[in-house]
């Protein structure tokens, strides 16, 4: 491998890294599995990609793709060794043009900083993962990311007009454009989104962006049972409202906030609370957000906090970041499955979880965005006498949780993919007539199964 | 091939058909192209889908897969004969389920009439093709139609969430799920939308519905110059409104429309039109149209018409579709090309086809999907003295039409498809690479080539 790692330097020159202190930045995400790549490519354009990609081929070498690599599930992983080829640097936003409603940027541009660019001109992209200050869109697209928003705006792929991609052969694929609607041929652009780097590299992309939304506003709502807030969720869209979010918390995290942010911002008895954004136009904004709040207080809610100014609206959010803090200030590491339910089974599972606590004394916290039963489900990890995690009963918790999502016709992860964490429930998941699809996409996209191998247990 | 029909008669009985009438009804669609099947196999349900599958397979017989038959590509013609496999008797909509946002329906189902199921309950199913009366769910799905509020609402790819697709071995596949939110693996979901009947023949769908908005209004606005016309899409959406259609109509569509609809519905200078739709809360609804009629007048619109009330809206709409049967009125044949252009380039794509009627005396007539670039282009077949279509200077100028709107970053389709109809250009409107990967994925997934052979010159 030294001697190919020198010829690789020699065809890419600086970009490409051995320093032990790179390797080790490449080794592993936000999930806790490492492994060490043998070399870096720090590629600063799609040139260098694809001759790194050739290069691998040619001496059938794996390639792990990495973006910001903030992942969950271990994606970006190099369990196989060989090249990490990282998009982090290319961060050029080459153009944002309303007059075609595009957006044209590196796979490097952080998120955030791609909607900023935007938000200058008036104009607007959606797709909000929690992780946007710090995730790029290059590994937001490999994994279809979504967020909060998505309720209204729809996920990651609904945004992507057209991708420039590096293939298993080091050929550079340009598929879809830049026009808003496109029919040519196959949906290769939906194939590459959430594709997890297995099938060809993203390096640059054409997104959709349109006209930013002239008001905001949000609430949030306290419910003595975690069952009205449930329903308040359901009410709100019987009601025939659209809000851009709507997020529920459970009893478990409720308390933990109130033991880490103090009494007072939840009513005490508060065992079930809903945040609500909407968006538009201000007019509408402000009569909507009204009805809503009569809403939720006929569903039940003993307080509603409305937010019709930009910080107010900031503040609430940032009661809904705090949730997650809330969390990890109990002391117990937490387990963050993403897990999708039918919106209707959002009352059964949090009461499937608490049956769960119950029998195990394991604590298990659910909250997230309800509005598309995308409820991010959290086991608490109990520690022994010397402070070390138990890990077994919590891993057996996580594997009855998806065999409930499972049998009640959900998905085990919503937004942040297969990768290496979900892999042993993969096959279950999806079944073997779409494993053995999976399988011969792969083959005919790297027949030497070189992208990201040894992900998602193909 | 007849002792094997009758295997396949043994096989499935009454569905399976080999009458001349049968035959001929199931031989071409909209467009000119026409090939006799051997024999057609209307499925009741999806395990006779698979068994016609399994028995073609099996015997290496070509199948072509028929929703309702009314695309415009010669997509479901079965040129090379074989089964032709119809689920247009599939017409069950087995649920619609507000409470989980969805509906379950199979690809027989006519779009309109899941629409009106939906609407019923207060939910929304977007997607709204011109066809939607006539073309059902399956063919919508496996063309990724389109219609004109794609433009707030995105195409019909955005509301799949879950697929059974009987894949070219016979084999049962469902992907995706009832889940809002599905990040399982690859999206193999996306890939069977607009797939055209190459890679798995559709048979059920579970769509995403939304609550349905409370109100609508629309406008129409003549203007003196098409350059007028297009620049009021632009300043609806720089002004921050996002309506869910901006319809434009270019001069000599306006003008076959005086000559069949008679004198007053537009200004006699108009020379270019546009109608908006906008949907949302009944208040902001009402605000947000008076704001783009003031953004209309100082564009330089010369008559603006409001409707407020949903017969007026539905009138205007009616004026929209009169616009196609005005063009019929010339006694004209019409090449309908439903390209797509990047948005700034609507003013330079009608003075390029008035400058190409000008020089060959050929009328184009341009009108269609402004928001999203998506503008059908019709160019009018002259007749000769004996009132014989003059086809080969009508096809020269779609050659032209293709080869400028290639050169302008745009897509020759954007709803239709390429089935026969645009396979000549398919190659060279999406590049080597990108055909080289539909090669694969096809082979990948129909290895001996049976699904739908010979379309988009694959």
């Amino acid at each position: 491998m030294k001697s190919l790692i020198s010829e690789l330097k020699f065809l890419l020159g600086d970009c490409v890294s051995t320093d032990t202190e790179v390797l080790l930045a490449h080794a592993s995400d936000k999930w806790h599995a490492s492994a060490l790549p043998d070399a870096v490519v720090l590629a600063q354009n799609t040139q260098q990609v694809a001759t790194a990609m050739k290069f691998a081929t040619k001496h059938r070498i794996p390639v792990t793709a990495r973006g910001a690599g903030v992942g969950y599930v271990g994606g970006c992983v190099p369990v196989h060794g060989g090249i990490v080829i990282s998009t982090a640097n290319m961060q050029n936003i080459i153009e944002v043009n309303p007059a075609d409603g595009v957006a044209v940027v590196e796979a490097g541009v952080l998120t955030a900083d791609l909607q900023e660019a935007c938000l200058k001109q008036g104009w607007f992209y959606p797709p909000d993962p929690a992780s946007r200050k710090e995730s790029s869109i290059g590994g937001n697209i490999a994994t279809n990311a979504g967020g909060p928003r998505c309720l209204k705006y729809g996920v990651t792929r609904a945004y992507v007009l057209g991708l420039q991609v590096v293939l298993a052969d080091g050929s550079i694929l340009n598929c879809g454009g830049r026009t808003h609607k496109n029919k040519q041929g196959f949906d290769l652009v939906g194939l590459f989104c959430g594709s997890e780097g297995m099938l060809g590299i993203i390096t640059q992309a054409t997104l959709r962006i349109i006209p930013a939304p002239q008001a905001r506003a949000a609430l949030h709502a306290s419910f003595p049972r975690f069952s009205l807030a449930a329903a308040a969720v359901q009410n709100i869209l019987q009601g025939g409202h659209l809000p851009a979010a709507i997020e529920i918390t459970d009893a478990f995290t409720l308390a933990a906030a109130r033991n880490h942010l103090g009494p007072g911002i939840f009513p005490e008895d508060a065992n079930g609370h809903i945040i609500v954004e909407i968006d538009g136009r201000a007019d509408a904004v402000d009569s909507e957000l009204s009805d809503i709040e009569t809403i939720l207080r006929q569903t039940g809610a003993t307080q509603v906090v409305t937010a019709r100014t930009e910080s107010d609206v900031e503040a609430i959010w940032q009661l809904r970041r705090e949730f997650s803090y809330c969390l990890k200030a109990t002391g117990l590491t937490k387990l963050n499955e993403d897990i999708v339910i039918p919106r209707s089974a959002l009352v059964e599972l949090v009461e499937f979880c608490a049956a769960m606590q119950q029998e195990t004394g394991i604590p298990v916290a659910c909250f997230g965005h309800s509005g598309d039963g995308n409820i991010h489900t959290n086991i608490m990890v109990l520690k022994d006498s010397e402070g070390k995690d138990i890990r077994p009963p919590a891993d057996a918790l996580v594997n009855r949780l998806f065999d409930w999502v499972m049998a009640h016709g959900g998905s085990i992860t919503g937004e942040h993919g297969i990768g290496l964490a979900k892999a042993p429930w993969f096959a279950q998941a999806v079944g073997a007539e779409a494993i053995s699809v999976h399988r011969a996409l792969k083959a005919a996209l790297d027949p030497q199964n070189l992208l990201n191998p040894g992900k998602m247990g193909l």
